[in-house]
C-alpha cells in the first residue's frame, strides 16, 4: 500500500496585525460604543450600518493600477472583474450611502455609525490592521452650527466614554484660514505648499525659531544633519509664523491674531468668520476654553477637508514603553468635507463630521487604570456526583431564573481541585457544593470565593474564624443566600 | 490646450449581495444581539471577538488551488504570498482561537461571539453575502450535559429575542445513530452513503414511500422524470425507513424506535444513549416536547459534526412572495464537533455549540409584524431667525440635558415648510418654534406632531378644538412641557 502523506497542520495564529479580544475587553468596548452611541442618538443622529465590503471605485482615493491595485486597503478581484475592498474608514461609505439613497433620506442627513475598519498597513506594536471607529456626521448642512454641534457632541461623547473634563481638549482650526495665509505668504504660488504644510506640522517639535529656519534657508537638526529650507524669504515666513503663533488667551484674541496673519486674503477672512461663528455658538452653550480651543497648529492629514477641522487630544501623561512620560495624544478627529458626495453625484453636498478612534480611547483608559481587567465570572455549581447532573442543572436553573450568572462545571469532574481551579480562573464569586452526604441531609455548601481569597491573603486567625467563607445552608435557601453573598461582595468592593 | 478627460464618476452602489441597514433596523438587530448575548452571558459564557480576517489555512475546509483558491470565501493574497480571507462562520475562528490560546484559557472554555460573517456565494433575493451570527460553544467538555445545556439555552435565547414559546421547536438528532443505521443497512459499505444522506434529507418532501423508492430502485417525480435509486435492497431500506419514521409521541417512544433501527450497531447504541442522557437532563429542567423534541429527520449539512446535532425551526406560517403559506423554517443550528481543534493541535478536544442566524430571525419577526419599522425621531427646534442660532442651541442643550433626544434644524431655514417636512420625515414627536414675536414675549410654540397627525387624519371639529396640538408656553417651561407631551404620547400608544 502506498504511504499516505499527511497534510501539515495549519498554524493556530491570527494573521499579522490582527488580534482577538476576550471577555472584559469585549465588554469594555461594547460599553464604550453604547455610551458614545447614546450621546450621538440623543443629539438626533440616526444609526447606519453599511456593509464592510465596498467596491474599490466607491471607496475612492486608492486607485487601481496594474501591480498592486490597492495599496492601503484589503482588496480582491471578483469573478466579474470588479474589485471589492474592506472599508478603511466610515466616511467614504457614508458618502456612497448618501449618494445612493439621497432621495429617501432626510436632508440634512444626520447619521452615526460604529464598527471595525481595515487598513492594509505594516503592522507594528500597538498598531493593528483592524480597529473600531465611532463616527457622527451631518450631510447636507453648510451651516457652521453643524460644525459647532459636532465639536460640542465630541466633548460630551468623550466624557460619556469615561474621559474626565480636563483630561481632554478639542482643538479647532480651519483649512480656509491656512489657505489665506498661503495666499499672503506666496501670492505667486511658486513655493511648494505641501512642504509648507509639512513644516507647519513640525511646530510642536522644533518651535517657532525652528519653523522659521525650515521655511526659509534650512536648519541643522539635533543630530547635526542639515535640513533644506522651503526657500521662502524672511518676510514670506512672517505670516506663516504669525498664523502658527496666533493662539491667544481667549478665542477673541486668537481670532484677532489670525486676522493679522491672513491680511486681505478673501478666503482667509471667510475662514476666520467661520471660526468666529463656531466659537460664539460653543461659548453660548457653555463649551469654554477648558474644553474647546481654536488652535491654528491643527493640520488634519486627510486631503478631503475643505473648512473647519477638529481634533480631540487627551492631555494626561502616560509612560511610554521606555518608561518616559509622554502625552497620550489624539483620539478623535474630523472636519468639513464639502466635495466627497460630489464624486458620485456631481452636485456639491456640504458635510461635516467626527470620528472617534475607539480602540485608542480604550487603550488610554487602560493606561490610566480606569478599565477593569476582568469581569465577574459565573457562580459555579461543582459536580460531586456525575450521575446527579440533573440535580445540579436544577440548581443552576434556579439561579439563572433569578438573573444570576451561573453554570454547572462541565469538565471532567473526577478531580475536585480542578473544579475550584476552574472557578478561580473564571473569577467566579461563589462555588456551590452538593455531595452525597449533603444531598441526604438536604443541605448544600456555599463557598464565598472572593472573601476566601482575601482571607487567604492577609487575614489573622481571629478574622478567619469570625468571618467564615464557607456556609452550610438548606438546599431551599440556595438562591437567597447566593444573592446575599453577591450583595456583600459588591458592598466590599472599593 | 489639450482637453482634460474627466474620469467617469464612481457608481454609488453597494456591491451585489451587500446592503445597508438604517435606523430602526440597526436598533432592532442591536437589541436582538443584546438580548441573546444576555442569555449566553447569564449561562456563564464569556464574550470573544476574533478578527474578521483569518488565514485561509486556519479557516480550513476551503483549500487553495491554482485557479480559484477560495470558492465560497472572500480571499486575497498578501505581499508575503499568504492568503487571507474573511471568516465564513464563527466556529472555525473559535477552533483557531482555542488552539492558539489554550494555555491561557479556562477549560472547559465557554464562549459566545456575535458579528458579521461573509460568504462568497451567488446573491439572490433575501440572500446576502454578509450576515450576522450569534454563537455559543463549550470547548473541552465531552459531557452530554454540555449539549443539553446548549439546547436549553437556545430556547431561552429565542424567547429573549422575541419568539414566543410555541412558535419554535428545537429538534435534536445524533450523527452516531445515523452511522449506526448505515452500518445495519449496508454492513459491507458498498452503497454511496452521501447519496443515502441526501435521500434522507428529502423525507419532508417525498414522504416515506418516496424515500423507500429513492433508496431502492428509483422514482418518478412530479414532473414525470425518473430519478435513479440508490440501489439498496428492500430489506436494506427497512432500517433507514425505521430510523426516519422513529419519531414517537414521547422521547422514550422515539428512543425505543431508534433502538430497533440501529439493531446491534455499537456506535448506534452509543448515539441513542447520548440522546437519552440529553432528553433526561432537559426534561429534569422542564424543557419538554413543547420546546425540544428528538427528531431523526434532522441532518445538518456541515461535515464536521460528530455527535448530537440540533436545529431550531420557527413553526409559524408566513406568506411567500407568491402569497402562498409556508413555514418560516430554520433559524439556528449546531452540534458536537470533536475534531475541529485537533486540526491544529493533533489532540482531540471535544466541543459543542450553536449558531443563531440573527438576520433570519429579524426577518421572521418582521414578517410577523413584531418589529417597529421606524424609531421615534428627535424633538426638532425649528429655526425662525438664522441670526439667533445661539438661542436655539441653548434650547436644545436644555432638552438634551434632560435626556431628551433633540436637535436644531440645520438645513437652510428659509422655507419653514421644509423644516416641518423634515421633522415629519424623521418621525419627530415635537417641533419647537420661537420667532421674533415669541422671543419678545418670552414664549415659545410647541407643536405635538403625533397628535397633530392623528387629528389631521380623523378628528371631528369638536375634537380638534377640544385638544389642540399646538401650545403657547413660557420659554422657561420648555423642558417640563416637552416631557409632559412625550409622556402623553407614550400613554396614547397602543
Amino acid at each position: 500500500m502506498a504511504k499516505t502523506h499527511k497534510k501539515p497542520k495549519p498554524k493556530a495564529e491570527t494573521p499579522k496585525g490582527f488580534r482577538d479580544y476576550f471577555g472584559a475587553d469585549v465588554a469594555a468596548r461594547d460599553n464604550m460604543l453604547r455610551a458614545i452611541g447614546g450621546v450621538y442618538h440623543r443629539y438626533g443622529f440616526e444609526a447606519l450600518e453599511s456593509s464592510a465590503v465596498e467596491t474599490v471605485e466607491a471607496l475612492g482615493k486608492f486607485l487601481p493600477d496594474v501591480d498592486r491595485p490597492n495599496e492601503g486597503v484589503f482588496a480582491w478581484e471578483e469573478d466579474t472583474g470588479d474589485w471589492l475592498a474592506l472599508r478603511y474608514d466610515l466616511t467614504a461609505p457614508l458618502a456612497r450611502v448618501f449618494a445612493q439613497h439621497r432621495n429617501d433620506l432626510p436632508s440634512p442627513y444626520r447619521r452615526y455609525a460604529m464598527g471595525p475598519v481595515w487598513r492594509n498597513e505594516k503592522p507594528g506594536p500597538g498598531r493593528f490592521r483592524q480597529f473600531y471607529q465611532c463616527d457622527a456626521d451631518t450631510v447636507g448642512s453648510a451651516s457652521m452650527a453643524a460644525d459647532a454641534e459636532v465639536c460640542a457632541m465630541l466633548c460630551d461623547a468623550l466624557e460619556a466614554a469615561g474621559i474626565e473634563r480636563g483630561d481632554y481638549v478639542v482643538r479647532i482650526n480651519n483649512r480656509k484660514v491656512l489657505n489665506g495665509v498661503l495666499e499672503v505668504a506666496d501670492p505667486d504660488k511658486t513655493a511648494d505648499h505641501n512642504a509648507i504644510l509639512r513644516t507647519i506640522d513640525k511646530f510642536d517639535k522644533v518651535g517657532k525659531a525652528g519653523v522659521r529656519e525650515l521655511l526659509t534657508t534650512g536648519r541643522k537638526d539635533a543630530s547635526g544633519a542639515f535640513i533644506d529650507g522651503v526657500g521662502l524669504g524672511a518676510d514670506q515666513a512672517d505670516p506663516v509664523i504669525a498664523f502658527l503663533t496666533a493662539r491667544g488667551e481667549t478665542a477673541a484674541e486668537t481670532l484677532a491674531n489670525l486676522r493679522g496673519a491672513v491680511g486681505n486674503s478673501e478666503v482667509g477672512a471667510i475662514g476666520i468668520t467661520e471660526l468666529e461663528t463656531i466659537a460664539e455658538l460653543l461659548s453660548a452653550q457653555g463649551y469654554g476654553p477648558d474644553r474647546i480651543i481654536i488652535d491654528p497648529s491643527v493640520v488634519r492629514g486627510l486631503g478631503y477637508y475643505t473648512g473647519p477641522v477638529y481634533e480631540a487630544e487627551l492631555t494626561f501623561e502616560i509612560l511610554d514603553r521606555k518608561g518616559r512620560k509622554r502625552q497620550f495624544g489624539s483620539v478623535a478627529g474630523g472636519g468639513r468635507y464639502d466635495d466627497l458626495v460630489k464624486r458620485f453625484t456631481g452636485q456639491e453636498v456640504p458635510a461635516t463630521g467626527v470620528s472617534i478612534g475607539v480602540d485608542r480611547l480604550l487603550a488610554a483608559l487602560h493606561e490610566k487604570g480606569r478599565l477593569a481587567n476582568a469581569e465577574a465570572g459565573p457562580v459555579v455549581i461543582t459536580v460531586m456526583d456525575r450521575d446527579r447532573m440533573a440535580d445540579y442543572f436544577a440548581m443552576v436553573g434556579e439561579l439563572r431564573g433569578a438573573g444570576i450568572r451561573a453554570e454547572v462545571y462541565l469538565g471532567n469532574p473526577k478531580n475536585f481541585g480542578n473544579q475550584l481551579k476552574y472557578a478561580d480562573k473564571r473569577g467566579s464569586p461563589i462555588a456551590v457544593i452538593e455531595g452525597g452526604n449533603e444531598k441526604d441531609a438536604g443541605i448544600i455548601q456555599i463557598k464565598d470565593l472572593i472573601l476566601g481569597a482575601k482571607l487567604a491573603e492577609n487575614a489573622t486567625l481571629e478574622e478567619w474564624k469570625a468571618r467564615p467563607s464557607q456556609f452550610e445552608v438548606p438546599r431551599g435557601d440556595l438562591v437567597a443566600r447566593v444573592l446575599e453573598i453577591l450583595a456583600n461582595q459588591r458592598a466590599d468592593t472599593p
